[in-house]
This record gives structure tokens, sequence and C-alpha cells, in this order.
């Protein structure tokens, strides 16, 4: 299946294709060209997609916490020749994209922590007054890969690239927002060896969890409570003071604005919020999804100057987006940038505070975090 | 000031003495000996201790966030030859311990993200509509050392000193509870470089917030909600629960039994919780007491064997307690203890889905954990 933009101003093209085990693959083409059919097929003798884990609930919470034992022997940093995210250039030596070229790819994780059509856990667990019983852990894990070069680094992709990757994100999250198991897709991007990362080339994720995630929870219910208060969207009064007050601002746009939260938890923190009222990704306009990309990668850049004497940071990015069912009003599209590194060296771990009680203490002020994000601007 | 233990079956005495700074510093010695009197003065030029942060309110979440921006430039992996928590050998390199021994020592931290007599913040910050002010970072934060010996390991020191250490817990929660500030007492211990403890010398610490915490807060409201359905305690009938079921329970003492949660979040966690009905550690009795320190140093030496091939394990342990003001009877005191390593050379890291949304996966099972646990024991 191949697909144009339709009414989008983005001028590339999808096509969806599958992996031996049945797993779905997308090429997103920066530019419409007929020649790239991206046909090839997967040669390798893959057992079936693995099952996913299972959901259980944490009954001193009421979370649900996701036990996905098939994930402990998931590839872990494998040497550059050995890439499963670079394309097959080598028939003898097949990897996770079957062509021998694309721009942007998007396929089902191998070793997820979310499937579909999963069957329910044999166990019901625990006496059922303590809480619900378990659940399988029915969803979506995608990887979505920036480029076909396993050196790139999407600081330095080009603008056109970039839209392309806005497109996936949008696109991705509107088809996994359909499917009725799904409570919220979360775009996210995991940086760095630092904290774990386990395959350096660029690349970033998509899950589509069958729950509503304990961080989306309390904002709803905090949006919720703001609602009935005032009347007023929480995430919107938020921007709108931020951008007032102008001490934690690290960057207006035409169509989106960047700021320190106020109660920034990490060493280095910034979000990134339009400046109309939107759920999602999907939901954005051919001029905000235009000027995303670049805003994106400015961030980025300012986040890896952030301290003096290295040049990469390790981060952490993520776009909260409403939940895809009820409680759909009281969202806001939004992201949160932000890297757990406080010094070159000096990595903020979570300790007892944070891991035990959840109880964060920042070494640095917000309006400090801010100040350096504005230094280091182009 | 000295104290013998009054009514308790312990043998030690307490001292307390002051820093040159003013903050507190108590002696536990193991039994009480009329010529340990600690009356060596702490000479060094200390500037007057550092003000405390301040708490924000994240409106986003409703939790509370600590900023401590003079934390920054806290002592990091200092060489052996400086550590502060070694006694005063030589008046000519004072340590944080004027004394030129002891068993025992806590003391208040040097760089607290919570600290007594604090001043509000300057600046109430955002729109009040948005959430309350900003409020002085109040409480404290004491260092507990266990051993005058740089190079001991709790999982080695005697049953007398493990009986010491039970008492100071006690006996400092038992105090901070006190201070009318305070809403919870945290026991907890960080250990090993890998999770970013910068002072190897064994030690705990103990912070009284002044705010209940987030997980507390959650358990809370979680407890009364049970409670409201069904009449029972929510603790007592999770322990109740695990010990009929029987898989994930690691070991059965007199006083306490330990089990794995069936919701375990980390590579290695488990939890040990009392018999009986008590809030916190300072509602023990003598027998529970006397119990507690050699099962927390088995349960430690089961860490270490956990992953073969390596003998020191990185851990959190925390006492969660009671509150200390309203919702006393929903708090039932336990243990949660983790790790991070899933295996030799592989932490687990934070990435987007557990820092960036709260939702937790865990790549093994806690029937597994369990397993090996018991597989490990003595």
């Amino acid at each position: 299946m191949q697909s144009e933009s339709g009414g989008s101003s983005w001028p590339g093209q999808v096509t969806l294709r599958r992996l031996a085990d049945g797993r779905e693959i997308r090429y997103y083409d920066d530019r419409v060209t007929e020649s790239r059919v991206h046909a090839a097929a997967d040669t390798r003798p893959l057992p079936e997609p693995p099952h996913a884990g299972e959901l259980r609930f944490d009954v001193l919470t009421g979370e649900w916490v996701t036990v996905a034992g098939h994930r402990m022997n998931r590839t872990f940093l494998p040497s550059a020749a050995d890439c499963p995210l670079d394309p097959t250039r080598d028939p003898a030596r097949p990897t996770e994209v079957p062509d021998g070229d694309y721009d942007v790819v998007v396929f089902a994780n191998r070793f997820p922590s979310y499937a579909p059509d999963v069957v329910g856990p044999a166990d019901a667990g625990h006496p059922e007054v303590l809480g619900p019983p378990d659940r399988p852990a029915v969803g979506h894990c995608d990887v979505i890969v920036f480029s076909s070069d396993h050196a790139a680094s999407i600081v330095d992709l080009s603008a056109a690239r970039l839209r392309t990757i806005v497109e996936a994100w949008a696109q991705r999250t509107a088809e996994l927002s359909a499917d009725p198991a799904v409570a919220e897709v979360f775009v996210f991007e995991n940086h760095g060896e630092e904290i774990g990362v386990t395959l350096s080339h660029p690349h970033g994720q998509v899950y589509a969890y069958p729950f509503l995630p304990p961080r989306s929870a309390q904002l709803i219910e905090r949006a919720r409570r703001y609602r009935q208060a005032t009347g007023g969207n929480l995430l919107r009064d938020v921007l709108t003071a931020e951008l007032e007050d102008g001490r934690r601002v690290v960057l207006r746009g035409e169509h989106f604005s960047a700021y320190v939260p106020r109660a920034a938890r990490w060493p280095v923190e910034v979000h990134l919020a339009p400046h109309r009222d939107v759920p999602d990704l999907a939901a954005l306009d051919d001029a905000e999804r235009a000027e995303l990309g670049g805003l994106y990668q400015e961030l980025l850049r300012r986040v890896n100057r952030f301290h003096p004497g290295i040049e990469h940071v390790p981060y952490i990015s993520g776009w909260h987006q409403a939940p895809t069912g009820g409680d759909r009003e009281l969202g806001r599209l939004h992201l949160q940038l932000f890297s757990l590194l406080r010094a070159p060296g000096k990595l903020k771990y979570l300790a007892g505070s944070e891991s035990g009680m959840g109880a964060w203490v920042n070494d640095t002020t917000p309006e400090r975090i801010a100040d350096r994000l504005r230094e280091v601007g182009a």
C-alpha cells in the first residue's frame, strides 16, 4: 500500500509493508518518488512475534505495572556493523529494514512492552478485593528511525526530513488512537548511552498504552479540578502565565513557545507547547507542522550546548497528548524535554527520595536552567 | 547530654553534641561505657549551616518539588583519605565527626534538602489560581553512619551493632515525628557508586519531609478507599495474602516476613513487613527490634548474591512509615528494598516510559525474583 499526503502540504509518501513475522513496517519518503516502492522482502526466518507481557495492578499505588519478562534478552548495544536499524545493504546480513535505503521508517518493536492480539495472563493472581485482576499488555510499540545513516544526529537533519518526522509522529498518533484498546499515544525519544539507550542509530519510539499512564492520570485529574474551579484549561493557563511572567521562557515561535516549568524536576528541563489548543500531534495544522521540526531541533541544540566542554547531552523527550477516549478535552499537547546530566560526568540518579518516595529534589533552579537555555541560543 | 536506654533492652547509650555550625550530632554506643563521653569539640571554622531550598507546587501533577540549588556543589566521591564520615583521627584533618572513635553516629546533613528554621522564599511565583504558593523546605535531613570503619559493610557488622542501628532508626523516627512541621519520616539507604552514591563509607539517611511524599499520598488514599470498601487494613491484608499465596514469600521470621510484591517495578525488589500492626519503627517492641537487624542483613546478603559473578549489588532501601499527623491509622510500617541492576553491568535506566509517563515496565517477573532470593538464602 502506498499513499500520498492527501490534503496536507507534506510533499512525501508512505509505503506500508510487512516483516517476515507479520509486523508492519512503514516507509516515509521525504518526497513523492514513483521509483521508491520499498518492495524488498524480509527474508529472515523470524519466529512469530513475541507475546507481550501482562499488566499487574499495584495495590499500594493504584498504578498498572507492565511485566514483560521476554524483554530481558533484547538487543543491547550491538556493534555498528550489526545495527538492526540500518537498511539491508547486504542481503546476507538482513536488518529490521528490508529495503536498501529509506528516509524515515516506522516498524513494530520486536521486543515490545505492549503488543496487539495478545492472549490473557493465565493466572488471576491476588484476591479480587485487593484490586483488579491481571490484564494482557495489549497495545503497540513502534520504533521510528530518523535516517538511514547510522552516524547521523537529529540536530543535523534537513528541514525536509524534520517535516517527515513530524508527519510520521502525527500519522502514527492518529492511526494508533483509532485502536479502541489504546488509552494514550506517547511519542518519545531516549537519547544517549548514559541513560541506557541500547541502539545508537538515531531513532525514537511510540508507545500506545492500554491504560492511562500515571502522569497522565494525575494531569487529567488536576485539569478536571481546575476546570471545575475556574472554568479554564489548566495547560493553556500555565502557558499563558509563563509567557506573561517571562523569566522562564526559552523561545517564542509563531505557533509554539518553550519554557522551563516553574517546578522543574530535572537538572535540564524545558517544555514546548502550541499556542493553539490542540489535543495531540495529529491535530496540528500544516503551518504548525512546518514550524515544529525546526523548533525541536533548536531545543535539542541548546540542550547539547548546556554544559560547557561537552558536545552531546543524553536526553529524554516525550509528547504528552490527550487521552484517546474520555476526558479528551482536558488534555493539551505539550513536549517535555529533559536531561539527567547535572554536570559533565555527573548524572542525576534517582535515589531513595525519588525512587522510593516519588519526592523529587532538584539541585538547580528552574530560573538558572532557563537563563542557560537562552544564553546558548543561536 | 547523655542518656541510657531507659526501659528498652538496648544496652547502649546516646550522647548529644553540636557541631561548629550548630548542627546536632548524636553518638550511639553499642554498650553503656562511662569513659565514652564523646566530648571532642568541632574545631572547624564552618560557615553557618546552609539554608534549605524551597518547595514549589507542580501544577501538572499536584506534587511538591524541592528546589535546593545549594546542593549542586556538595561533596562528590571524595578520596578515602578525605572521607567526611570518618572519625577525626588527626586534629589537623577534622571530619564531620569530631570524636576519634564511635559506633554509630547521626548528624544533620551539611547539604540538606530540608532544614529547620529556614526563611520563606522571596517570590510567591505563579498566579495563585494555578496552585499554592512556594513554601520554605522546612524539615530535617540526617546522615546515619553505621561504623567508624570506612571499609566496613553493613552485611558484616555484629548483631550488637545492628541492634544499635535499629535503635537509632527508631529513636530518630520518634524525635523527628515530634516536630509539628514534619509530615513523614523516611529512613533509607542508597548504596553503590552505580546509583550515584557520593560517599562509600557505610551510611544511611533520614529525611523528615514537610509534606506527604507522593508515594505515601497515593498509598494513604488507596488505604482509605480500601478501608471504606472492606473495613480492612490494606497493607496488613496484602501481607496476609502474600503469606497465604506463598509463591513470592522470601523469608518468614518470628515477627517479620519478606515477600516480592506481585507488581514489583524493579529487577530486584523485596518488601519486609512486621506481623503486628505498627505505624513506624518507633513503635516496634524489644523483640521486634532484636530480630529486625538480622533479617535486614540477611535480605541484603541475598541481594548481593542475586546476580552470579558479582559480589556487591547497588541497592536502595527505604522504610515507609505512617504519616506523623492525620491518617496515621492508614499507614503501616514496611521496608522496600530494591536494586536497579538487572544483570552484571546492566542497570535498569528509567527512560521515557518511567521518567516521562510514570509507567513502569519490568523485564523480569516477580515470581522469578522471589525464586532467586530464596535460592541464594543461607
